[in-house]
C-alpha cells in the first residue's frame, strides 16, 4: 500500500529520521531525457515555501538517481532515487516517545504497528511527501510534451502571521487545474477520474476534503442550474459552462478538469496541549520543533505533482 | 477498473438495458450463511426510495445466485450474482441515441471508446450501482459479526417537490457514519482509509465532493480549534472532539468514522435543454424517461454498501 | 485470485454443479465485432475431444451474453457472460461426499476453506476452465488482426485405449507455438513472458510442468550447444537456432515461442483405489462417473486460449 | 512489472552497473527483530559460490538498510535497502556496446525499449537478483517462527571444470523441498502455489523449465501410478507417496512440496563465438568478463529465497 498508479507507479520509503526518503517509479517511458534543473526546480518550489510560515528543517534536498538511467535517459526500468535525512535531529523529539500528540499519527501508528517511529513523525512526517515531487516533475514532464499542464494555487489559506504569533497554525484550500487533458480520460467503473484524483490527493497528509468542478456546492444546485449545456463552438463540441471540472460519468470531457483539496490546520502547535502520554496520563505539550504554521504553500506543488501522475496514468490506460 | 477492493474484491458488469447487471464478489470468507432476507432489504431500500422524487422503472430486482454458495453457506470461492433487466425500455431511449445529454457521460464515452450503448445511459447508469448494494449487504453482515455498523442519513437535500413541478431535479449530502471500528484501520501511505473511502465514494454517479470529519470547514479553522484532544476515559484513551472523523494519518483512532458525499442534481430534466447531436448541430431534448428527481433517498444505501465494503477490506488486510 | 491478467483481464466463476460457470472479461477494446461462430468452434473442439477417452457429461454449453455488447459488438465496458449446468447429476457424487479422492483436491480444499463443495469436483472441476476457452478465443480475434497465431498439439500422450480398458488413466504433454508475436514482448524483472506463460499454464488442472524451448534439455547442454546464434537473414536480425523459445531474458526475439506443458493422468479411476475418509478411516472407492481418460485432448484448447490471453495482455502492456 | 507478491512485495530496482541495486520490501510485519547475521550469510552463500566456476567480480555486497526499521526491528512501513556496484568496470563492456550476444537478453531489451544499459548486461544481469536474497532472507525468518524450512541444493550440473578448460559454461538443475508448509496454502483459481512458484522461479535468469513433484514424468505416468493413496498415520491423515510434489487442486497438502528449476548454460563463452551487431553485419566475440561457469552454484539460495516469498506470500493470504 506504499505504491500510487496503474501503469505509471510511484513506490515510496522512508521515514523523517530515518537514513533516506526517496521511490521507485516503475512504467516511465525509455528514450526520456530527464530534466533535471526541472525537478531541482520542483523541489526548490516546495523549499522555497519554507518562509515565515513553514518548517525550519535544513535539508539539501539533494537527489541521488540509484537506477534506470543512462547518462540521464530513461532506460524503460524502474528509476530508483533517494535523498539522505541530513538534518535530523531526533533528539528535539525524545520527549514526545511517549506521549500522543493531538490529531497526528502517533496514536493510530501505535494502535495499527505496536510500535512506531517517533522520531519527526516517521513515516507519517510530511517531509516523506518528497519522492512524490520527483515522480510529479518526471510525469508534467511527459505531460508537457502533450501539451497538458497542471496548474495548482491556493484558494484560501488562514491568516497565518496571526497565528504564529499565537503559536497556532492555519488550515487553507488548494485549487488545481489540469489544462490540455482529451476527452476521454478515466475508466468507469472504479477507475473514474474523480475517483482516481480523490485518491491521490487523500495521500496527501492533513487533507479532509476533496471536491470537482463545483463539488459541494452542487449540492445545493438545481439541475437546470449545475449542467454543463453542450454547445458546437467552431465546429468542436465544448460545453458553455464548466460545473463539472471536466469530469462527466468519471471521464474528461475536454474541458479543463478542477479541483479542491482541502486541508486541515497543521496539529504541531506551539501554544500548550493538553493530551495523554502511553500509560494514558494526563500531560500537557507544546511542540518546539522546526513545523510549519500553515502546509498550503509547500502543499501546492504536491497537489499539482499528484494530479499530473494521475493524469499520466490515465493516458497510459487509455488503449 | 471494474473491481474494486483488495482482499475482498468485487467486479461488476452490466449496462441499464443490457442482459443483466451482476458481478463477482472475491475474497468473501468460507463458511458464512448469508442472509438472503437482509441482502433483498437492502435492495428494497433501494426500491423503496422510489417515491415521487425517484424513477418510475419497475425491476424486480430478483437476484439469481450462480456460484460460491452451497446451501447458501459461502465455500470461499467466487460469488457471482446478476439481476435480469427485465423491464427495459430501449425505445424510450431511441430519440436520444444521437443526442448528447447535457451532464450525461454520452458525450465521454463516446470520446472514450468511440462507441456507446445509448439505451438508458448503458453502463453510466445509475442502474450499475445495483451490484454494490449485494456486495455491501454481505460486508455488513460480516461487520455484524464484529460489532460494527454502518449507518448513512440524508443530510441535505433540495426542495425535490417543487423542482419536480418545474421538470427540475436537485441534489443533496450523505453522511455516513462507521461505528465500532477497531483504530488501526487503514494503510499509509497511498491506502489510507479516507483515500479509500474517498475512491470507492467517487465511484458512484453524481458524486463531486468529499470530505471526512469537519472536512472543509477544518480549512477555516485554526490549529487549536480543530486538534482533537486526547484524554483518558475510564482507562480508555480516546478524544474528547471529533473534528478529524475517527481518521488521522490516514488510521482510524477507534472514534466513528464520520464522512460526507456530495451529490450533484441528476442531469435528466423533464424541462427543455438546449444541447447538440452528434453531427454537432444544435438541438433541444426534454427527457421523458423514468427518472428521479433526487438520487439521495437511493444513494443513501449505496454510500453505506461502499463504506462496508471498504472497511471489511482494511479490516482483512490488517494482520 | 480468480483474476488473470494486468490489461486483458478474466474473472472466472462457477462450480461444476452449481447453478452456472462463467467470466467477466475486463479490458477488451471496443468496437470489436465478435466472432460467435469462432467461440462456439472452439467451445466444440473442447466438446469434440468428448471421445472415447473423455468425458461423458452432456452440456450444451450455451453461452449467455451478460453484458458489454451492443448488436454483437464490443462496447469497451466488461463483458460477462457465462453457461447453465444443465447436466449436473449431483447424486452420482453423493457417495463421495466425506471421502477423499486420491490426489484430487477434496482434501486441500476442505483444510483450505473448512467446507467443499463436493458435487463434481465443485470449483476444482476442470469444468471451471470453460470461461478461459471463451476468454482466449476473444484473444485469438484480437491476435488474428495482427497476424499472430496460437497453435498447440498433443507431444506426447499415453495409451489411452488400454488404459480405458484397465480402469486406468494416463497423462501427457501439449506443445504450443505463438507464431508472428513480435520481438520486445515481456517486461523485467517480474513479468517475464515465460514467467507469465507459466504462472498461466499452472493455472490450468492437472498441471506439473512448463519448460520453454528446449526446456529441461537445456540443463544438460554446453553453452556452445545451447546458444542461438544471431544471423542477418534478408536483413533481418534473427537467428539459427531456437532452444530458447524465442524468449531471451523474459523478452520475445522475434521467433515462435514455444513451450510445453506436462500433464499427469486424470486421478479419477475406474478402478478400486484405496483412501481414506473425512473420520480417518481406510476405504475403497473406484469412481464410476462420467471421467476423462485422459484430459489432453480438451487440454489442447486451454493451453492456446491461456497463451493467447497472455500474449494479448503483453502487447497491451507494451507502449 | 518489477514488484513480486501480494501481500508481502518486493519492488526491485538497479543495472549491473549503474549506481546501486536494491528493493523495497512491502508488507512486512512490524516488530521483527531483522537477523543481519543471517541476511549476510545469505547473501555470502551467493558469493562462496564465487569458485572457479564462478564470476570473478568482487562486490562487498554491503548492504545499506534506507527506511522501515527503527534499531533494527521492522516498523510495519516499508524497508527499503541498497548495495552500491562498486567494482563496476564498464570499460570491459565498450566493446560488447554495438554487438549482440548470443542468447543473452541485448537485442530483446533494445527491441522492446529502443535502448539498453550495456554495461555488464544492464538490467538483465544476475546481479540484479540480489534483492531478492535480502527478500528472501527476511521471508526465511518469518518462516523460522512457524517452523517452515525452505532448502534447496543442486540436482545436477554438468561438468564445470572440462568446461571452463574450452571456455564453455554448463547449466543444470536446483530441487528445493518446502518443509513444514500446513495443508491450504495457495489460492484457486489462479494463484496456485504451484503457478505462485513457477511464476517466481521464471523470474529468475536463465530459467527454462520448472516442475513440481514428479513433473513431466507424471505425464508418462498412468493414473494408477502417478495418485497419491491417502492413509491414516498415527491418526493423521496423509499420503502414502509424494508423486504430487506436496501440491494438488494447486493447495498444500501438509507433505513436503517438492519442485524442480532448470537452468540453461550461461550464454557468456570465453570460446569465439559467431553473432551480428546493430547493423546487421556478422561479427564474432569472445567474452572475456568476469563470468560464471555454471549458475547452479548461486542459483541455490535464489530458488530458496523466491520460494520462501511465495511461501510467506500465501500464508499471509490464508484468512
Amino acid at each position: 500500500m506504499n505504491t500510487i498508479g496503474y501503469s505509471l507507479k510511484l513506490t515510496t520509503f522512508g521515514e523523517s529520521h530515518g537514513a533516506a526518503i526517496g521511490g521507485i517509479i516503475d512504467g516511465c517511458p525509455s528514450r526520456l531525457k530527464l530534466d533535471f534543473d526541472f525537478i531541482d526546480s520542483e523541489l526548490r518550489r516546495r523549499k522555497t515555501a519554507q518562509t515565515a510560515t513553514t518548517s525550519q528543517r535544513k535539508e539539501s534536498d539533494q537527489i541521488e538517481w540509484l537506477s534506470g538511467l543512462l547518462d540521464g535517459v530513461t532506460l524503460g526500468t524502474p528509476i530508483a532515487f533517494m535523498v539522505r535525512n541530513e538534518d535530523a535531529k531526533s533528539e528535539d523529539y525524545e520527549v514526545l516517545k511517549d506521549v500522543y500528540r493531538p490529531s497526528h499519527a502517533d496514536f493510530t501508528y501505535e494502535q495499527k504497528y505496536g510500535i512506531r517511529d517517533w522520531r519527526g513523525g516517521g513515516r507519517a512526517s510530511a517531509r516523506t511527501t518528497l519522492p512524490i515531487v520527483v515522480a510529479g516533475a518526471i510525469a508534467k514532464q511527459i505531460l508537457l510534451e502533450k501539451n497538458i499542464k497542471v496548474v495548482a494555487e491556493v484558494a484560501y489559506m488562514g491568516n497565518a502571521e496571526q497565528a504564529q504569533k499565537e503559536g497556532d497554525t492555519v488550515g487553507g484550500i488548494v485549487e488545481c487545474h489540469i489544462i490540455g487533458a482529451p476527452a476521454g480520460l478515466g475508466e468507469p467503473m472504479f477507475g473514474k477520474l474523480s475517483a482516481e484524483l480523490a485518491h491521490a490527493m487523500f495521500s496527501l497528509p492533513a487533507v479532509k476534503g476533496f471536491e470537482v468542478g463545483d463539488g459541494f456546492a452542487l449540492a445545493k444546485m438545481k439541475g437546470s442550474e449545475a449542467n454543463d449545456t453542450f454547445i458546437n463552438k467552431d465546429g468542436k463540441i465544448t460545453t458553455q459552462t464548466n460545473h463539472s471540472g471536466g469530469i462527466q460519468g468519471g471521464i474528461t470531457n475536454g474541458n479543463d478538469v478542477v479541483f479542491r483539496v482541502a486541508f486541515k490546520p497543521i496539529p504541531s502547535l506551539a501554544m500548550l496541549q493538553q493530551t495523554v502520554n502511553k500509560a494514558g496520563e494526563p500531560c500537557q505539550i507544546s511542540i518546539e520543533g522546526r513545523h510549519d504554521v500553515c502546509a498550503l504553500p509547500r502543499a501546492v506543488v504536491l497537489v499539482e505533482a499528484l494530479a499530473a501522475m494521475v493524469t499520466v496514468d490515465m493516458l497510459f490506460l487509455k488503449k
